[in-house]
């Protein structure tokens, strides 16, 4: 633990995406004394805010105050913002960050606020910034939050990992009564326990929906908690930081509530919904089941083995039946811990 | 981890203590083919068990096999019994120990699968048993488990603690199809493990009685963790048993569930009514209650802070007032992680 920081907050932040964890961000910058413009890419949206001064759509209920300025211009969102709050789904922030490298300021942080790796490619949020944004800072903001806690005003702790002194400014600029970042360097460690944290809340959802109990349950939330720990590790991330919010933390937030989606996902399919019926038009399908099988193509090449994420990632595509898959991995041949 | 264990079952079982969870273990240990006695102190549960089948006061609706003999007689109970589960509560552990030890054989494992630390000592599990009863092999139970999941057959997995060939063997002799002890050598990391987290369940259980959201919950819980992990390597204890099912898998369970007596404790106090109030006629309070100031003093003794634990003990006590206390854990002065 480092001393209290006394960063400068920047004046102006932009926020790229203006779903619900978007504006909640937006809500939580104004209320720490920033310039905010939130850039959405549906005109709907843009109009909406400007208008009733609320993102009905997205966050209904919730007044955003002036400080806020909606905006469906990219070039618009990014002038002047000392750094930039990337809030698209992890599986579009590629295309999203090529976007505003184009029209941002180099040097910029860019904060990732979106959790997973990339299908395909098996690639870190890091990783894809280094290739789709050179020139920018690397910056992530992650931890266990739902987006209307944290816009009521419900006390959320988050993590915002950057290079030190980017993520102590960072902290200075989002920190407000009930909202606290807590500045890491650990930019690896937060990326991969934001990611892994939806492909394990999907396992113990699954256990939960098959009437498996609460034990159960917990014990496999220690097991992804190890398995998560394992791969940290082989990647370079510290243990402290997969221990603190934005890993354990969050892991425990995402895999306990029905509130989270992932979770909520993982119990229909434990109640026997196959993963087609609980598509629906329009909206992409939990993020962990993309994430799934980009996790073990990683831990693969980093020849880590598993099998939690395994079992997820084989039953979501139909390669294991789910009984059959769910039982042995909570009947494992007695060994020591 | 080590190889499945090809260690020999013991033949017989002694389980002391015949609440929901010595039931319940007695129940384990028959279904893995074990011959079992179980000592009750209340003469009514051994004639309830005897004339029933089933323990129709603490374990109701479980019928018990013929293998599982009750009695009221200690020297009973001990006699032949390759190992003995403990099950008093924390608090009546030593004096439990001692009147074992004066009438069991010298050298038998004693399997204490009660948890908590012992009031105005400060100690341990493993050195209560020490102490109260010298010369027999120091074992612990412990995992994320309710008496009534594992009774009807739901999974549940569990540590056994002990010297490794004694660890091996006690799971040889109590696993089956849906109970899965597995082995450890680290006693003090199972012992605080266990002990630990229903103070932490009280935090976790006062942030939610106070309405303050899931995030701030899963963040407290997070923190606990890592408070744990901290006085845990001070003791000797090894970070993956903290990390296994009996550090943050039991954690979770507790610090997370309704149907945890600490967790529900804790929220009845966040909720704002008094700690006089929930005192029940008869029946201890929470056990977290009693550790909580055992954990700060020693933790005090290893100069470890506890900030969490503190303000758990100090709550409890009076010393502070709730909604302060609360509310500066959950808003300390921003720091790195």
């Amino acid at each position: 633990m480092s001393a209290p920081s006394k960063a400068a907050a920047y004046e102006k932040i932009g926020v790229i995406g203006a779903g619900a964890w978007g504006t909640s961000l937006a809500l939580t910058a104004a209320r720490a004394g920033r310039k905010v413009s939130l850039w959405a890419r549906e005109p709907e949206v843009v109009e909406a805010i400007r208008k009733t001064g609320e993102n009905g759509i997205f966050l209904p209920g919730i007044a955003l105050p002036e400080n806020i300025t909606a905006t469906g211009d990219l070039a618009e969102a990014v002038s002047g913002a000392g750094a930039l709050l990337m809030v698209p789904p992890a599986q579009h922030l590629r295309s999203a960050l090529s976007a505003v490298a184009a029209v941002a300021a180099k040097g910029t942080p860019l904060v990732v606020c979106a959790k997973g790796i990339e299908r395909g490619t098996g690639k870190i949020v890091t990783e894809v910034i280094a290739e789709a944004a050179p020139g920018f800072e690397p910056a992530i903001l992650s931890g266990p939050s739902f987006a209307r806690d944290s816009a009521v005003g419900l006390p959320t702790a988050v993590t915002t990992a950057a290079r030190m002194d980017i993520a102590e400014r960072l902290q200075a600029s989002l920190s407000h009564a009930t909202f606290r970042p807590y500045a890491s360097d650990d930019l690896v460690g937060v990326a991969l326990g934001g990611a892994a944290k939806n492909v394990y809340a999907i396992a113990t959802g699954i256990v939960d929906g098959m009437g498996l109990g609460e034990s159960a349950r917990a014990a496999l939330l220690a097991r992804s908690f190890a398995e998560l720990t394992r791969l940290g590790i082989a990647l370079g991330a510290r243990s402290e930081t997969l221990m603190g919010l934005s890993g354990l933390g969050d892991l425990v937030l995402t895999a306990t509530s029905p509130t989270s989606r992932n979770f909520h996902f993982g119990q229909e399919v434990g109640r026997g919904r196959s993963i087609a019926s609980l598509r629906e038009p329009g909206k992409p399908l939990a993020e962990g089941v993309e994430t799934a099988p980009a996790l073990v193509t990683r831990a693969a090449a980093e020849k880590i083995e598993l099998p939690i994420a395994e079992t997820v990632a084989n039953v979501l595509s139909g390669a294991l039946p789910l009984d059959g898959a769910i039982v042995r991995l909570m009947t494992r041949p007695l060994k020591s811990e």
